[in-house]
């Protein structure tokens, strides 16, 4: 017999978060925050005032303001409140896949004695297409892992294929189908050992996961903003350089806004010394008002407190998906997943379907996964109850 | 004698469309719409209800709604509103930089064995920097040619570096300093006489002069949406690649938004044979949303009917600037300008300070000139004779 939800949420000391997003009643369910996180009320008020005041109002001179300086000063709060990052590691900038690229180029360019580029074979498509193009562009062999679904990328695995050619080893922390943690501490230290420099993607573990970087002696890291970040759909990434690569950091798309003096307009180039050299382009500004949003309630709650929720709403999903009998590939230590739960069904496309037109929203995954995201500000354990009998409903 | 602005305004037959933006009562004069145009009403009113009702309600269902489309269907009514593209040829991403960065490479890639790139080497900083970057990554020697601010890139200057060993030639339509305006289709005919390739940046001119990238047979352009196109600050790009040069047009960043099947997440890459194969990653919503109303106002209006505006407006303001004997560096002969007018001043930045605590927003640049940009959807004449009067005063 399992709690009832109503006990659950009546417990959880994050409860009263859930009333500071736009809730829309009619979704019984909304177990996607893994691809598109809801929307803080906060954000909503902040975008109206930010369009209406700041670029409506103040105009050009915004950028003076302070707009010129949410790159950093955002990417500096985000690093402290998610990443384990002290300031000046941390920029909000481009796409996750913009991001990456750069930063593959970084981290090819940090061995360059080597020519062997590690990936994982079942990572997320942009991720092994963005390693496929830039090892091509550099001369560079891929080597590809081949984890399985649920145990998906150890230590073990990873020393297998690292040798005096590695190069950079590009791995995500959590997988985006299975919901599998990965040791990034372990892994990286590793890469380490072999003489290689690590690229994390932390798309689906920023936010929910405690992540590091800096205790863990990563080298490089990407990831979005929309998902457990609560940012909004294509809201801008976030990148992260480790201070001791910085100077040695040239990344290849050397626009105006990575030069070290904006708006001199000089004759020649010269990369800003700091974490500006990443960026290329004019940012988008409603994007990381969005992302200053996001993550200041993050920082509010703790991550750590959210990751305690995270590990109780997971633990609460496969409990129910298993006395249902539905097959779970999530690891059942909590230690070792995520916070989504995947199950597989051999009509999971239908399947999900079924599940929207009746008021329930996770996300198919090909070829036969059904993924539940669980969003520990925003999700309900009465949500996650509501959402699970629906699935076992329609799987039937 | 000059005539009254009133009299100006009361025969302009775009009046009405000053009252559809955010005007705000403590300017006086918004002389800097080139750099960052003013808020449309309609805009505010499509960002509240895109982030309240489709982000906020939709969630991740606004996806297969309609956002992934925006991409290119904001693109094709950019491309017919503003470019003289016919469809499938524009996509609005990323910054103009990042664009700028992977059409060099595909700019290059189309003439394989000739080994230099062609800049203006008083181009917008990011063009010339991202040429040098680009150039160095692929081995090309850059040539660069010295135009008279006000004369600016004429046929004759570009035709002579032109050579059998010229790749690829990237010029700006408009000078971001001068206002110049480039004979567009003449150096594009020249460049193809050479056999190379040309790719435009057209962050000054779209929205405000004719393009025609089709009828002039471009090769590839690229150009910004919060100038002229007033879709907010960092607002993205849009891009343009000839539909002749698509099949071989082979990006860069190869991100999952270049592929084939955005959702397959298939083991290997193979890239859409459209124009989204100019895609990265995720692309931001809020500013495609922004960027079509935007070019919605333009195509109501008429680009041919906001040029006639343009070309008066400058005439305006350059009769007033001369009455008051200022050094006006933008050419006096209207075919030949864009829609700003540029005063060299010796204490250009002092001036520009000053002015603007009076309620007056021009533009600074480097080393001695005051920009003033008219745009015509949202100046009006007597706003030009307001703020040109404040110039002339704090000037003396």
């Amino acid at each position: 017999m399992t709690t009832p939800p109503e006990v659950l949420d009546a417990a959880d000391p994050l409860a009263a978060f859930r009333d500071r997003f736009v809730l829309d009643d009619d979704l019984v369910a909304y177990l996607d925050g893994n691809s598109l996180g809801r929307l803080p009320r906060s954000t909503l008020d902040r975008l109206g005032s930010f369009v209406r005041d700041e670029w409506g109002s103040r105009l050009i001179r915004g950028w003076e303001d302070s707009w010129v300086d949410l790159p950093v000063s955002v990417g500096d709060e985000l690093g402290a409140a998610v990443l384990g990052a002290s300031p000046g590691q941390t920029v909000i900038a481009d796409s996750t896949s913009v991001n990456l690229y750069k930063l593959l180029h970084v981290a090819a360019a940090l061995r360059p004695g080597r020519d062997e580029i590690v990936v994982d074979a079942t990572n997320f498509p942009t991720d092994r297409y963005l390693v496929e193009a830039v090892a091509q562009a550099r001369g560079l062999t891929v080597r590809r892992l081949q984890p399985d679904l649920v145990e998906n990328v150890t230590v073990d695995l990873v020393a297998e294929v690292l040798s005096e050619r590695t190069a950079v080893v590009v791995l995500s922390q959590v997988d985006y189908r299975s919901g599998t943690l990965v040791d990034l501490a372990g892994v990286t230290r590793a890469v380490h050992e072999a003489g290689a420099v690590v690229v994390w993607d932390l798309c689906h573990s920023a936010g929910v996961v405690p992540v590091d970087l800096d205790a863990s002696e990563v080298d490089l890291a990407v990831g979005c903003t929309y998902k457990y970040l609560n940012s909004g759909p294509g809201a801008p990434a976030f990148l992260y350089v480790a201070e001791r690569h910085l100077a040695q950091a040239t990344q290849p798309i050397a626009g105006w806004w990575s030069a070290a003096d904006l708006f001199a307009m000089s004759d020649t180039y010269e990369v800003a010394p700091t974490i500006r050299r990443m960026l290329s382009g004019t940012p988008p500004v409603s994007g990381m008002v969005a992302v200053q949003e996001g993550v200041r309630m993050i920082a509010e709650a703790g991550v750590d407190a959210i990751r305690a929720k995270s590990k109780s709403l997971t633990a609460y999903a496969i409990e129910l998906l298993d006395a249902a009998g539905l097959e779970v590939v999530t690891p059942r230590d909590p230690a070792l997943r995520g916070s989504h739960v995947t199950v597989r069904h051999g009509d999971a496309r239908a399947v999900t379907d079924r599940m929207i037109a009746r008021g329930v929203v996770p996300d198919f995954r090909e070829p036969d996964l059904i993924r539940l995201g669980l969003s520990p500000l925003s999700t309900s354990f009465a949500e996650v109850e509501a959402g699970v009998r629906v699935l076992v409903e329609l799987s039937g």
